[in-house]
């Protein structure tokens, strides 16, 4: 990497420590991460304010006429009662205004706290950051091929995430770890991102019971009133598209909402399948889907963080696989963003989606059409920005490192360009002249060093050179490098107090549960 | 392909021919090609409007103070000097505003003429069309590797170009035919792209008496009479950045031009060597650069058509190597679009560009970054966009087919987002209700088949059956398909007229020219 830096002196502790702490972290090692990109560049704003305007009056009709359903959740419809929409069973009809109404208790932006505080990341605004996947139960690597997830394989992912300089979340389930029971993953997997990085990580949200775990977990590691002020997780709470809000995912917003904890409400859309095959009609949905489930965190805790999500892929009508890197999943993306900056919410959408088997071509050609799409579509919080592949059912070592790599490029361009005199290299166009060139000359010694963004995985060698070193593809670079990052891990420092309590609350938790379904 | 169709009736001839010509055009297959892209997305406008006035300002700057330089061309100089410009030896000194005003002359669209009228395309304003590859003395392909390019495999890329849907222009150098004597290689590429496909061309360029042969050849195919009032090729002149036009292209720019015929004026620039390593300094040199030459164009014939061109590639600064795909050619071909349209002209740039050795991943993120910069760029004429690898050396049978694919998604999103009362789909978001699916409802059925872009080439199979059927990465199936469309290619009808003329031409300009420099 040759990114590894002392940083002894420069990290504060996010909790207080003994000397035992303090001299872990003076010898710890810490690797180079990007901080939060504060955007320069426009958006591509695709759909006119007319038709911004007649999605969100028909979004307003969906939830009034139609209404939305909360299955199993006597809780949720007595709020809803309390707050004037009109219960009829399970379905919630939510007067015209009412959803936006409650949504305005909203922050437009928030901080996600890290341990290591200079890991922590802006959501909202201009700004954007990048997750890795999430939730696939496959992994594959070049050596090993397809096979289910580990609890070694996760461990692994985050260790490669800790280490990607432009990503700047450890995520959430990168991977399930199948070889733990299905109700003690979450332990395993946030012990893994508390301890094994120092980057800002994403709460369990199948269980509420896992949810609360998370919270006394994260109180551990940051302290009780820290948590209780401040957002330290960011969780996926997907919406049961159409207009469907489980009890299972709505049981998990309410402990985490009311933890003050941030959830990301996001509308699971396969076009085609679980919305109308047509950009309009999908956003309608996404948008009526989008006012509810904000607006019920807002009734369980207002002021609660929450992010607009949009998960959108096309769907093949010849095969019904969902399909990646479309043109309409893009229409879609930037309409969605368009509607979440109208509602002054952060947004979360986009990744390095493809439907590739491999990481080949088709995947490089599809997760570049979807970080493109979501870096213009002006995404905040960017979840599957590295490592996806096969439609997000695999998670690839060579794809993570591959997309890792990419983000360097999103992280340069939107740094926007700059226009000062030093930018203008007048003088170095007159030192040059007609006919001469630029390589020697004084601007570019003084500038060539951040210049240009360069890759640390792509091949830039001559062909004679790269024949010689073995022809090696993009998959077999990666391959390389995923081993040489390993190589070179360094676990962050942690107060060896909390990690005792972290550990010792980890294994409270296995032994009162039995192992359910594994 | 699917797309094979007969279009008996459905086209006009350019020109008379006998009873023969008609009966080989009833009998004649042809396949779709879609129309130019009338593009109704914005373009991603990165720069400010202080910024580009700076820009101008520099840029005027340098053609007064530094100059551009015409070495070698005595009748340049003079046209100069009439103009008005203070010419110093070779160098001209060009006054503030008025290169410029010269420009203005220019077209700001025009229309590139087919021989088969339905595949003439509009150059300007919000068109976008795409031409393949361009000059890579190497080909490629899975079975017989890296190796020279000879005529046989230049009929081969025209044959995949005339049966691609997405691509618009047959091209010019498709490859370098190095089989063939070099001052004889244009007759033989040009008798390709005027037999073997029915798409607009582009005319030779590194000598001014092949240009000329163009311009005949295709008075034979066009009729003298329409050729001297429309634009039947779109030629390439580079200018040798920084700031230097030399005697060869100006001499086949002059050609051209005074033939009524289009030209792009291109600075080559691989940023650091030949422009500055700033992007704002790059886009000055750019600027002042198109705009010398086409200024110049306009001194040999008011009004001929011409294209503000950018070939823009950033360095790496380790090797020396051109690198492609990166954010920072992103924002200079972003900025150099802006700049375009404020000079009325339509605009050259991107393409499906990647330094990668193999259509591997490296490639598809590379292309797919350069496809999507130039459709947000507003590019109008889009060269390379497909079968480009390893910086441009090689012309890759696998990765014009991918490109090609691609091509459509950019046709489908630039065709932007309807708002109409289907596609609002309100009825079906009603029909399917909370927890229902859209598969069958009565809106999906009614628009399934236009709904969502489908590759032709790309895997959208399930994991199992991709297995059982061999596994098989991007570039094997892109060779699979290669095979399967040479298969099928039937040759687009020629009036046998023309084609003997055309044959007599070529061959009389063989018997007079001595093999040069093979």
């Amino acid at each position: 990497m040759g990114e590894a830096a002392a940083t002894d002196g420069k990290r504060r502790r996010a909790r207080g420590g003994g000397g035992a702490a303090r001299r872990a972290e003076r010898t710890a090692t810490s690797f180079d991460t990007a901080p939060t990109i504060r955007r320069r560049t426009p958006t591509l704003d695709i759909l006119s304010e007319e038709t911004l305007a007649l999605i969100e009056a028909n979004a307003e009709t969906v939830l009034e006429e139609i209404g939305v359903s909360f299955p199993e959740n006597p809780g949720a419809l007595a709020r809803w009662r309390e707050a004037g929409a009109d219960v009829r069973g399970e379905r919630v009809h939510i007067p015209k205004g009412l959803a936006r109404k409650l949504c305005e208790a909203a922050p437009s932006n928030f901080t996600h706290h890290a341990r290591n505080p200079e890991r922590s990341v802006e959501i909202g605004g201009n700004n954007l950051v990048f997750a890795p996947v999430y939730g696939p139960p496959f992994v594959r690597d070049l050596d090993g091929g397809r096979r289910y997830g580990t609890i070694e394989d996760f461990r692994t992912f985050v260790k490669l995430g800790y280490m990607s300089k432009w990503l700047h979340l450890s995520g959430g389930t990168v991977c399930e770890p199948t070889d733990v029971p299905v109700n003690k993953r979450h332990l395993d997997m946030l012990m893994a991102h508390m301890t094994l990085s120092d980057k800002p990580y994403m709460g369990a949200v199948t269980d509420k019971d896992w949810a609360k775990d998370c919270v006394s977990m994260s109180k551990v590691l940051f302290g009780d009133a820290f948590v209780d002020q401040n957002a330290v997780m960011t969780s996926l709470i997907n919406i049961n598209s159409p207009l469907t809000f489980d009890s299972v995912m709505m049981g998990t917003l309410e402990v985490y909402a009311a933890a003050n904890q941030a959830c990301i409400i996001s509308p699971f859309i396969v076009g085609g399948a679980m919305a109308p095959v047509s950009v309009v009609g999908t956003l309608t949905q996404v948008l009526a889907e989008v006012m509810a489930g904000v607006a019920y965190s807002q009734l369980v805790r207002p002021g609660a963080p929450v992010i607009f999500g949009a998960f959108v892929t096309s769907i093949d009508m010849n095969s019904g696989a969902p399909t990646f890197g479309t043109p309409e999943a893009s229409q879609i993306t930037m309409g969605a963003g368009q509607l979440a900056r109208r509602m002054g919410l952060p947004f979360r959408s986009a990744g390095g989606f493809t439907g590739a088997k491999l990481p080949d071509a088709q995947a490089g050609y599809e997760s570049a059409n979807s970080l493109q799409m979501g870096m213009n579509a002006g995404v905040n919080f960017m979840l599957h920005a590295c490592g996806w592949l096969e439609g997000g059912l695999v998670a690839s070592f060579e794809k993570f490192v591959m997309d890792a790599d990419q983000l360097g490029t999103i992280h340069k361009f939107a740094a926007g360009v700059p226009d000062d005199e030093n930018a203008q290299a007048m003088d170095a166009i007159r030192e040059v002249g007609p006919g001469g060139h630029y390589l020697g000359c004084a601007h570019t010694q003084a500038n060539f060093k951040t210049a240009f963004w360069r890759s640390e995985l792509l091949d830039y060698k001559p062909f004679e050179t790269w024949s010689e070193e073995g022809a090696r593809d993009t998959a077999v670079l990666a391959a390389e490098k995923v081993r040489s990052m390993l190589s070179k891990y360094v676990e962050p420092a942690i107060d060896p107090g909390i990690r005792e309590a972290l550990n010792a609350f980890v294994a409270k938790r296995k032994e009162e549960m039995p192992d359910a379904y594994t």
